[in-house]
C-alpha cells in the first residue's frame, strides 16, 4: 500500500496521475488508459485485518441501534480514507470494492476531479441554494439539462423529468404513463370532464381509474392476480432484473415486448436505475437490444447521482403540476454527474468497463470449468456480472469467506441480500458483481485470484 | 439598494453583518438580534422593472418547454446574485421572498453561514462519497444524527429514519405503521407465518394485508369511500393543513385524535414537512398543541434539508431491510442541516419568527378591520400565515397585483396554485406567506406596506 493507511491519504486524494504523452510518439494506449484511470494513491490490494464488522464498527452498530434499526450495516466505513476502488473501514480493513453502494459510486471514493468541483464557487452556491425546480428554476437549469443529462440520453429519447431517487423515478414515470394512457383514451378531447375532476379527490373512477402497470421488475416474477382485471396502461421491465437475481433475456424478448406493448396500446418502461449509467459497457443497458425504436420512458438514479426519467414527447404532461413535488430533483447532484460524465468521457470509461468485463467473465467461465459442482451460469454484459451457485448454502459459504479475501461487498450481495428478501422469489444463489467504472483488468485480476483461492479451498 | 444588481454582490453575499457589544454595555438587543439577522448587502427593499416572467425569463421557458413540461415555472431565478430574503431573476427584478421555495429556504439565499460550509474537506468529502446509508454509513454518522437530528427531535421521540423528500417520508412512515400495526396484530408471535411470505409477493393478504392510512393530509377532506372497509393501522395530520388551503385545527382537535387513535390501536402520525424546522416560533407545530404525550411518528422535509421521520422506539421495525432504499437520506444535506440550525440557534430564529410574526398577523387583522369586504380569517402561528378572500377571482386579482409590488412568490400561491389543484377541494381563497426564518419585522413593514397599497388601490 502506497502510503495508505496514515493521514498523508488525504492530500493524496486530491492528485490524480494523469499519463500523457506530451511527444506524440507511438505507445501502448491500453496501460495509458488504464494507468490514468487509476487515482493516485490506490492501494495495491485488499487487506483484511479483523472480522468485518470489526470490533469499531460493531461499537457503532451497537451506538446507531439506540435511534434507528440498524441490522442492514455491514461495517462503518471511513470515508475521508476510501479512494478509489478501496473502501477502508473503521477498523482499518481495506476492502476491493465490487459493490460500490449498491452500485451508485460510479467514480470509486474520493475521486480528484469530484473533490475539486466543490472549489468552484458557482457549485458551491448551486449546493446552498436549493430551487423548487417546477416553479423557479435558475437561469442555468435549461442548458445543465441540455449539456449533461441529455447528451447521455438514450438515442431517440429527448425529454427529461428530473426526481430524487429510483423509487420516486419509477412511481412519477408509471403516473406519467397513466396520464398519457388516459389521454390516448379521451381522444382528441383533452379537456377533463367534470366527472373526472370531482371524483380523483375521492381516489374514484372516472378521475382516478384503475390502471395497472405489469411488471417484471425488481423482486416481482408473477403478475398479481388482483391487478389482471384492470387495464395495462404500461410494462416496466429490468434489461437486467437485478434485485430479482440478475435474471436476463434475450435482445429478441425485448424487441417482442416492445412490438406488444404498442399493439395494445401500452407502453414500454426500460428501469435502467441499476443498470444505467455504463456499467454495462454503454450508457444504457437496452441500447444492447437493437430495439427498433426507443423504449417510451427510461427510468434512472445511483450512478447517475439523481433520479429521472427520459421519455417521448408524446409522453410530456399537457397541464403543469401533473408531476410535481417540492424540489423535482437536485442541480447538486447535476454538478456531480456532470464531473462524472466528463471523466467517464475523457478515460474512455466505457471501453474500460468493456475490456474489464471480458476479463472478469473470461474468468468466471473458468471457474465454471475448474469448479463446476460450485459456479454455474454466468452471465451479464460488462462488469454487470453475476454467477450462480448450486445452493443457498453453498452461495453464502463462498461469499462469507470471500468477504475476507476480497471485499465485504459481495457479503451484502449474499447473506445479507437473501435476509432482505425474506421470501423465495429473489436471487438466493447468485454472487454478483457491481464494480465502479474505474475497475480495471488489474483490478479484475485481483479479484478473480482471491476468488480462485476461496473455490480451491472449497473442492 | 447597497451594492446590489452589480457583481459586487458575489463578494458581497459571502461577508456578514454581525453586531456584537464588546464593551458589555446594555444595548436594545433586539436590534442587536435583528441586525445580526440580516445578510449583509441584502437590498433595502424590493423593485420589479419587468413583466413577471420577464423577457429572458420567458426565453428560458420556451428553452426549457423543448425537453420538459414547464408550465409551473414562474420565472428564472439568478440564484448568484440571490441574497437573504431577497430572489433576484434573470431580468433583474428584486423579489422580496415570503415563500421561499415553497417554504424550503430557512436561511433564505446565499447564507454565508452556509457558503462556509463547503470550505470545510470533510464537508466536500462528504458530498462526494455519497453511501449506502443502510449498509455501509460512515464513521461520524450516529454522531451526526444525535447532534444534528436528534438534537431538535420532537420532545418524546427519539428514534430517527432519514430518507430523501416528503413524499418518501410520509410513504415510508406509512409502512413503518403498517409493521407495527400487524406485529401488534400477530401479538406475542413475532414470527412472519409461511403464508405471509408466500402471500407477500404476490400483494396478496395475510402478508400484504389490506390496511389504511387515515388521512387528514394534502389536499384531501374526505376519507375515500373504498378504504373505509379497511382496519384503520394510523391516522396522518398536518398540523396546519397547507396545500388544502392552511387549514386549522385546535389544540383540543388534536388531543382529541391522539386519544381517540390510542383508543383503537391505530398510530397517530404528524406530518410537519411544511410545518416543521422553525415556521410557527417553535421547532415542531405540534408543540403548540400540548398534547398528553408525543405523537407516535412526525414526518419531516422541506427546512430540514432532508427527509424523514422521528418516532417512538415501538415503531422501529424488528428485521433489517424492511424500511430499505438505496441511499436512505443523504449525509451532504445532513451538512447543511448542521449549518442551518447553528445559525437557528446563535440568532435566536425561534425568537425571531414570533416577534416578526406577531407584527405580520397585527398587520393582517389590521386589513381585515381596514378591507372586511377584501380580507378575512387571518390565520397561523409564527410566520406560517394565511388570509382569505371572498372569491377566487378577488383573490387571484390582488396575488397577480401583489407579485408586482412584493414578491412572485404570492403569484405562485394564487394562481398556479388553482391550476394544479385542478379540483374545488383546496385553497382556492387564501394568500399564504412562508418567509424564511431570516424574514426580520423590517421585512414585514415592507410586505404589509406594499401589500396595503395594493388593498387601497382595490377599494
Amino acid at each position: 500500500m502506497l502510503g495508505f493507511g496514515n493521514e498523508a491519504i488525504s492530500t493524496l486524494a486530491l492528485q490524480y496521475f494523469s499519463v500523457v504523452d506530451p511527444t506524440g510518439l507511438p505507445q501502448n494506449t491500453r496501460s495509458i488508459r488504464e494507468a490514468s484511470t487509476v487515482v493516485a494513491g490506490e492501494p495495491e490490494g485488499p487487506t483484511v485485518k479483523t472480522d468485518i464488522p470489526g470490533p469499531k464498527s460493531k461499537q457503532l452498530i451497537d451506538e446507531l441501534s439506540t435511534i434507528q434499526q440498524s441490522g442492514a450495516v455491514q461495517l462503518f466505513a471511513d470515508y475521508e480514507r476510501s479512494l478509489g476502488n478501496y473502501l477502508v473501514d473503521v477498523d482499518g480493513n481495506v476492502l476491493l470494492d465490487v459493490y460500490t453502494q449498491i452500485s451508485s459510486m460510479p467514480l470509486g471514493y474520493n475521486h480528484p476531479e469530484l473533490l475539486q468541483l466543490l472549489n468552484n464557487p458557482t457549485n458551491v452556491k448551486t449546493i446552498v441554494n436549493r430551487p423548487a425546480l417546477g416553479v423557479f428554476p435558475g437561469s442555468d437549469w435549461p442548458n445543465k439539462l441540455k449539456n449533461v443529462l441529455l447528451q447521455v440520453a438514450p438515442p431517440g429519447l429527448n425529454q427529461v423529468t428530473t426526481m430524487m431517487c429510483g423509487s420516486c423515478s419509477n412511481e412519477n414515470a408509471y403516473k406519467n404513463i397513466f396520464i398519457w394512457y388516459q389521454r390516448n383514451q379521451r381522444g382528441v378531447t383533452n379537456e377533463f370532464s367534470k366527472e373526472e375532476i370531482d371524483s380523483c379527490m375521492l381516489n374514484q373512477s372516472p378521475g382516478s381509474p384503475p390502471l395497472s402497470i405489469m411488471s417484471f421488475h425488481g423482486r416481482r416474477l408473477v403478475f398479481p392476480v388482483q391487478e389482471r382485471n384492470k387495464p395495462v396502461a404500461g410494462v416496466v421491465v429490468e434489461p437486467i432484473q437485478s434485485e430479482g437475481g440478475d435474471n436476463e433475456a434475450s435482445p429478441y424478448f425485448f424487441q417482442e415486448l416492445q412490438k406488444i406493448t404498442k399493439k395494445n396500446g401500452a407502453a414500454l418502461l426500460i428501469d435502467e436505475v441499476q443498470t444505467g449509467g455504463g456499467p454495462t459497457g454503454k450508457m444504457w443497458c437496452h441500447e444492447h437490444f437493437n430495439l427498433d425504436e426507443a423504449p417510451d420512458v427510461v427510468t434512472f438514479s445511483k450512478k447517475m447521482q439523481l433520479g429521472g426519467y427520459f421519455h417521448k414527447p408524446e409522453f410530456k404532461p399537457q397541464q403543469p403540476y401533473r408531476v410535481f413535488n417540492t424540489w423535482m430533483g437536485d442541480p447538486a447532484k447535476l454538478v456531480l454527474l456532470q464531473g462524472v460524465l466528463d471523466v467517464v468521457r475523457r478515460d474512455s470509461l466505457l471501453d474500460l468497463v468493456q475490456t474489464t468485463g471480458k476479463k472478469l467473465m473470461q474468468g468466471l467461465r473458468n471457474f465454471e470449468q475448474e469448479f463446476p459442482h460450485l459456479l454455474h451460469a454466468a452471465r451479464g454484459r460488462g462488469t454487470f456480472l453475476a454467477v450462480s451457485c448450486p445452493s443457498t448454502k453453498l452461495r453464502d459459504d463462498l461469499v462469507a469467506r470471500l468477504k475476507k479475501k476480497v471485499s465485504v461487498k459481495l457479503y451484502h450481495l449474499g447473506v445479507a441480500h437473501r435476509e432482505r428478501c425474506a421470501d423465495r422469489g429473489c436471487g438466493e444463489l447468485s454472487i454478483r458483481l457491481r464494480p465502479a467504472l474505474i475497475f480495471t483488468p488489474k483490478h479484475a485480476d485481483i479479484f478473480l485470484d482471491r476468488f480462485q483461492q476461496v473455490l480451491k479451498e472449497t473442492k
